[in-house]
C-alpha cells in the first residue's frame, strides 16, 4: 500500500485526501507557513477552508515538519499555490532521499528570476540536479487536472480528474485513487492537462467579468455573450496547448472543457473577474481577496504566461485575441466593457 | 435590398427580426395560429414574451394572412417550433410562387406518419416535389444555430449565431444579417450546425437536472458533476454530427460548445429539466410549462432524435450513453439522481 504525502493544506491539497483516505492510503498532510493555522484547525474540527472536517486517519505536520511528514512516503501531492511551488519543491529536495512519484496540483508557472517554465519543466531540471544525469534523468511526474473543484471534492459531489503523464506506471497508480464519486481519468498527455489546468484560471477570470458587467443590471440574460467567451477560451487554450506539444482532444474533453466550465461557474479566479467587471480596478481587488485570505491565481498565471507564450512562439499571440484583450484589463490598460467586446471583431 | 418575411411571431422568429430590421431590410412577422394574440400584443405595444416592443417597421400579419405576408418576400425565415415545421411548411409551399431562399431557426427533426427526418431533409423533399425535379432539386436552405437565447438578442447583448449551408451564395447573404452586437458566422457544415441547434437542447435538460438535485441543498458546489455532463453533452453531438456526415470542429465551436453552454444557463430546456430534477414527474412537468405557454422543445427532440439515430445507425446508441440516461429519465422509466450518476461509470 503506498503511503502518500500531500504538501499544502489549502483548498485542493486539503480535497485530495478524502479520495485518498477513502482508499485505504496512508495519508499525511503537511501545510506550508501560510497554512499553520490551518493545520492547527483541522486538529480540532473543521477545515476552516473546506468547512468540514478531514477523514479520519489523516495524519497532520505543521510547516516545520517536512522531513518527517515526507520521510515514508512513496508518493508525494503538491498542493500549493504557483507562486509557492518553487520554494516548496527545493525544500522538499532538501530532504527527500530518494526519487519519489510526484502528482502535482498546482496550476500555473514556476517563476524565478524573471525566467517563467512550466512547473513541470523546472521540477524536470530540480529532480535531474539531485538524482540523476539531465539527459537521462529519471522524471515520474503526474499533472492532476480538473474539472475540480474542492469544495465539492471534500462533500463527495460526482466528479471525474483527469491525470496527465507520460509513465504509464504511474497512470496506473492514478487509477487506484478512484473512488465511486471521484473517477480518475489517465491521460498521456502530461502538457495538455497541465496547461489546461492553468490556463483555464486565466478564462475564468474573463467569464467572471462577464457576470461582474451584466449579473445585476441584466441578471440570467447574458449567456450569449457569456457563451461566446467560453468558447474562445477553449479554442484560445487549444492553440496554446497544441503549439506546446499537447493534444487538442485534450482541451476539447473533460481537462479542457469540463474544467473551464466549472471555473466558470464558481470559485476564485471567476470572482476575482466580477469584481473587475463591477466596475473595481484589478491590483486593489486581487489584494483585498488575498487579504481576506483568497488568492486569485489565474491573476499570476496570466502574466507568467504571456511571458511564456512569448518566449514559445511570439507568432501565437495573435491567435490569443481573447487573451490579449484579459491581459489589457488586469494590467488595467483599458476597462471592461467596451474592450471585452472588442473580442466580437473577430467575427466580421 | 432584400424583402423578409420571418414565420412564427415566438422566443425566436421575433428576436431575429432586430437585426434585420437594424440592417434595413423590409420585414414581415408572421405569426402561426398559435401566435394571433402575440402579432395583436405587439401591434399595441411589447412582445409579450420578449418583453421589449418590436423595432419600428416590422410589419405584422396575422395567421390568416399569410399569402400576404410571404408574397414579395426573397427570403423567409421559419421561426416556428419543430412540432408545428412541417404543417407551417407545407402551408408556405402552398402559397409560395418561386423558390425562395430560406433561414430556418427550427431546432428539431420534422416528423410525420412516424417517419422522423431532419427538418432540412423533409424541407428538400417537398421543395423538389414543387419546384424541381428530386435528382436535382434547387435547395437554397441555412440552418440557423447558436448560441443565441431570443431574450438577449432582443435586449443587444452581444451574440454570435453560426449560420450553416452548402450555398455560398445564402452564406453571403447571411453575413449581411450583422450588426455591431450581433455577429454572424458562416459555415459550410449545414448538417452540424443544424444537428449542434437541435441536440444542445436535450443535453441541456441534463443540465438542468442537476441544478434541480443540488441547486437547493448545495448552491453553488455542484459544478464538478455539471461540468461532467456538460462535456459528455458535446462529445456525443460530437459523434452524433460526424456519424451523419457533418464535422467535428462545427461541434467544438460556437455552435456546439457555445450553444450548448447558453443553453445550460438559462431557458425552457434547463427549467424542464431543473423541475425533474426536483422530483417532478416528467410528462407532467411538460404539460405544465406547456399550459403557461412555454414548450420544452427537448422533450420532442429526445424522442425524435432517439429513432432517428436508430435509424441512421443503430451501433451509435451505445456511444451515447448520456443520451440513453436522459431518455431513461424523461421517459419515466428511471429516476434522478442516481441514475444520473451512473454516467460515472464510463471512467472505470
Amino acid at each position: 500500500m503506498h503511503k502518500i504525502t500531500v504538501l499544502g493544506a489549502g483548498y485542493m491539497g486539503s480535497a485530495i485526501t478524502f479520495p485518498l483516505a477513502k482508499n485505504g492510503f496512508e495519508v499525511n498532510l503537511w501545510g506550508t507557513w501560510l497554512d499553520d493555522e490551518i493545520i492547527s484547525a483541522c486538529r480540532k474540527g473543521e477545515h476552516p477552508k473546506l468547512k468540514v472536517p478531514l477523514m479520519p486517519g489523516i495524519r497532520l505536520f505543521h510547516s516545520q515538519d517536512l522531513f518527517p511528514a515526507v520521510r515514508e512516503a512513496d508518493i508525494i501531492f503538491i498542493g500549493v499555490s504557483s507562486e509557492g511551488f518553487l520554494h516548496v519543491f527545493k525544500k522538499l529536495l532538501d530532504v527527500l532521499e530518494k526519487n519519489t512519484y510526484i502528482f502535482t496540483l498546482t496550476k500555473g508557472f514556476a517563476e524565478e528570476n524573471d525566467k517563467i517554465e512550466r512547473t513541470s519543466d523546472a521540477a524536470r531540471q530540480l529532480l535531474a540536479q539531485k538524482f540523476g544525469s539531465p539527459e537521462e534523468p529519471e522524471f515520474h511526474w503526474v499533472s492532476v487536472g480538473g474539472p475540480v473543484k474542492a469544495l465539492e471534492l471534500a462533500r463527495n459531489i460526482p466528479t471525474v480528474s483527469v491525470y496527465g503523464s507520460a509513465d504509464p506506471a504511474m497512470l496506473e497508480i492514478a487509477k487506484s485513487f478512484s473512488t465511486k464519486n471521484y473517477r480518475v481519468i489517465a491521460s498521456e498527455d502530461q502538457a495538455g492537462v497541465e496547461l489546461c489546468a492553468a490556463f483555464k484560471n486565466v478564462y475564468s477570470m474573463a467569464m467572471g467579468m462577464i457576470d461582474g458587467l451584466y449579473g445585476k443590471k441584466m441578471p440570467g440574460n447574458y449567456h450569449n455573450f457569456s457563451s461566446l467567451i467560453f468558447n474562445q477560451g477553449i479554442l484560445e487554450i487549444s492553440r496554446i496547448v497544441e503549439r506546446a506539444g499537447g493534444q487538442k482532444s485534450t482541451v476539447f474533453d473533460n481537462a479542457g472543457i469540463g474544467d473551464l466550465y466549472t471555473t466558470s461557474q464558481s470559485g476564485r479566479n471567476r470572482l476575482f473577474g466580477e469584481l473587475i467587471g463591477e466596475g473595481n480596478p484589478p491590483d486593489e481587488v486581487y489584494h483585498q481577496l488575498l487579504d481576506s485570505g483568497e488568492l486569485a491565481e489565474g491573476y499570476h498565471t496570466l502574466k507568467a504566461g504571456m511571458k511564456w507564450i512569448k518566449d514559445l512562439d511570439g507568432s501565437l499571440i495573435s491567435r490569443l485575441p481573447l487573451l490579449g484583450i484579459i491581459h489589457d484589463i488586469i494590467s488595467g490598460r483599458q476597462l471592461p466593457p467596451a474592450h471585452l467586446e472588442k473580442i466580437l471583431e473577430i467575427y466580421r
